[in-house]
């Protein structure tokens, strides 16, 4: 068997193990299912898009984690994770998208198996991929258990990044920079989006230093005119057209490691409301890095940004942004702490955030956000370099 | 207000809605909750990447269905779908991946507003994104309805195509027939991997016939050598060798619609064994397609391909595909009927399928797939044209 290939040293897998189940203890739970392949991903390296079938890595009081899935992507598992084979349990295929057999009957089995039928048992209750039949299935399985809820345990021992983790981010920050500059090359008046997004693509595999990219867990977000009122469209195959402005919501992305990061791009002569957000948004991103320093609050430091916009007469209901990190579809966020007024979560050393101001009114977008790292004093880092204004091209 | 951008005609939307219906008072299903974005654009036409946070599309008996979602993506529903103002709620932003509130807290509300609180209220329980704290926040806040297992009652609706899904499934299935070809120019030993992977999105988003690709529910796999052995492995950045094999698993995609389609391609000279299962996989397809025809079950003509496997002695244990149409990430497929035996599912004209006998060893993977559509009688058609065969690159 050739040697899994891992994005981290076995220390780090160790030492991230122990902290979940410190996070574990202190929250009373013997073992903890986890079902965001993110978190998958973080405690034992596994990589693959099966997470449309059911999976989980099931974290016991002691000894290796389990690996449960598909039997076709055992392989999978033996190739990208740390474990051993005697760690790896897989349902039979017709268990596959089957109403009359669900996956988690056999995962029960399995608990029950290693003496884990009266556990106090964390499951991630608002987390993707675990569906409420997951959680019906095993309170019909496990009678005896007490089941409780763990969403987001894991993706709270994720918020401080290991060295190894930022550099895999700052790499990623590289793609990003080169994304945009062949966004700033190539659109025009003419182009089909869809070729636009091509390029954008092409840019973000081939990547940058060498470093090839991954794919991000959100495809471009690149929509133009009015379309860029709504928040979340993607594209389709029409030109672009003079007099509309287009913002690009990307990431770089290596080894599942995201930096996103949003500009804002106009063909023809901005509209005036446009450039007013915009001095808004510009002069509200120097006002939260610079508050965003170790000790303050997420809600500190989105309140210093919300607090120019107030200034500026701009309005904007939405949080200003969220943890970022190692992530798979359909969120590259980390879903713990959010940039919003009133998140009283204290921001620490090499956390990672998409500062992400975008301002949405009825009849436009205009986004320009930053990935930063929180510096052990002072302002925050960018990790990315991209001039911040908006390109016009006229 | 712009008219929304819609892929078919009102009269098609109204017809699926009533199809639901039907199905909805056949399970004795008063309201129905709908939050498989796949099923949300089938009914509606929303289209977005919003499913990271809580979303869904409510089918009271009458009337127009709720869209239901975050503040920001208000306006995507007003620009993709075919409802009107009143039909869209929308929970503040501050419920956004905040676990002291939940928007399923305010989707009780609607409910309760309009006058269900009491009713029979159909759920996805086994569905993506409707998490087990969404049927937690249901049954607290709406203590007198009477919740059931609604899976898949939308996606069985979606299995026969119309004339206009099968005319987006025949351009996605042109876009996966350029990809593939540009495979086949590409491919060459010392190529990276993630390089590679930038021509097949380039090909697949530039498109065919003048029609730009969308993006595919699942993204490339295209795994090397022993990394074949796994099914769902994605890329890197290291270079292709020469001795190894590559499957590519991949779609053309169209307004959502997908045509996915695999084939194998090896650099060198192909082990004596790869070349077997191909012999035994081609000749099973052409078994299984003779098979496909309306009046069938997905068993029967999943036993047909198996029997020509089990003659030649070649093992699969894993479904041989799965029903197909549109989509969004994670699955490309429809999740209801399975080509395995024993799946007592017919099979109808006009309804799609990837057809998809993927052969993983513990050394190789060897994938040759087609998408079909049942025909009024006869073997099935396949909606795109390549080589079957084994790419082999000397």
């Amino acid at each position: 068997m050739t040697a899994p290939n891992l994005a981290f040293s076995i220390p780090e897998y160790a030492d991230r193990l122990a902290r979940t189940r410190a996070a574990m203890q202190k929250a009373d739970i013997e073992v903890l299912i986890v079902t965001d392949p993110s978190n998958m991903n973080w405690l034992t390296g596994y990589d693959g898009w099966s997470f449309y079938v059911h999976q989980a890595v099931i974290v016991p009081p002691e000894g290796e984690p389990l690996w449960f899935g598909r039997p076709q992507d055992v392989n999978g598992a033996r190739l990208t994770t740390w474990l051993g084979d005697g760690s790896m349990f897989s349902y039979p295929d017709h268990y596959v998208q089957n109403p009359e057999v669900h996956p988690y009957q056999l995962l029960s089995g399995i608990l029950r198996g290693v003496g884990h039928a009266r556990a106090r048992l964390g499951v991630e209750m608002d987390n993707y991929y675990f569906s409420a039949k997951c959680l019906e299935t095993l309170r019909a399985e496990l009678s005896d258990a007490r089941i409780v809820d763990a969403t987001a345990l894991v993706n709270w021992q994720r918020a401080v990044k290991s060295e190894q983790e930022l550099a895999y981010m700052r790499r990623a920050a590289r793609i990003v920079e080169v994304m945009h500059a062949r966004i700033r090359e190539v659109t025009d008046v003419g182009l089909r989006k869809c070729d636009l997004v091509a390029e954008i693509y092409d840019a973000g595999l081939r990547g940058a230093d060498g470093f090839g990219g991954d794919y991000a867990a959100i495809v471009p977000l690149t929509p133009s005119g009015r379309d860029a009122s709504a928040s979340h469209l993607t594209w389709d195959d029409r030109p672009m057209r003079a007099g509309e402005g287009t913002f690009f919501e990307i990431a770089g992305c290596y080894r599942r490691y995201h930096a996103p990061l949003s500009r804002t791009l106009f063909l023809g002569e901005p509209p005036a409301a446009m450039l007013k957000a915009q001095e808004a948004v510009l002069e509200g991103l120097e006002a939260g890095l610079a508050a965003a320093r170790p000790g303050n609050t997420c809600g500190e430091m989105a309140e210093a940004f919300f607090a120019v916009l107030r200034r500026h007469g701009v309005e904007k209901e939405s949080r200003t942004g969220y943890a970022v990190g190692v992530s798979y579809p359909p969120d590259w966020g980390e879903r713990t702490m959010s940039l919003r007024p009133g998140d009283r979560s204290v921001l620490e050393e090499n956390m990672t955030f998409h500062f992400m101001p975008g301002i949405w009114t009825d009849e436009w977008g205009f986004e320009t956000s930053e990935t930063i790292r929180i510096r052990g004093s002072g302002p925050a880092e960018c990790l990315a370099e991209v001039s911040r204004e908006l390109v016009v091209k006229r």
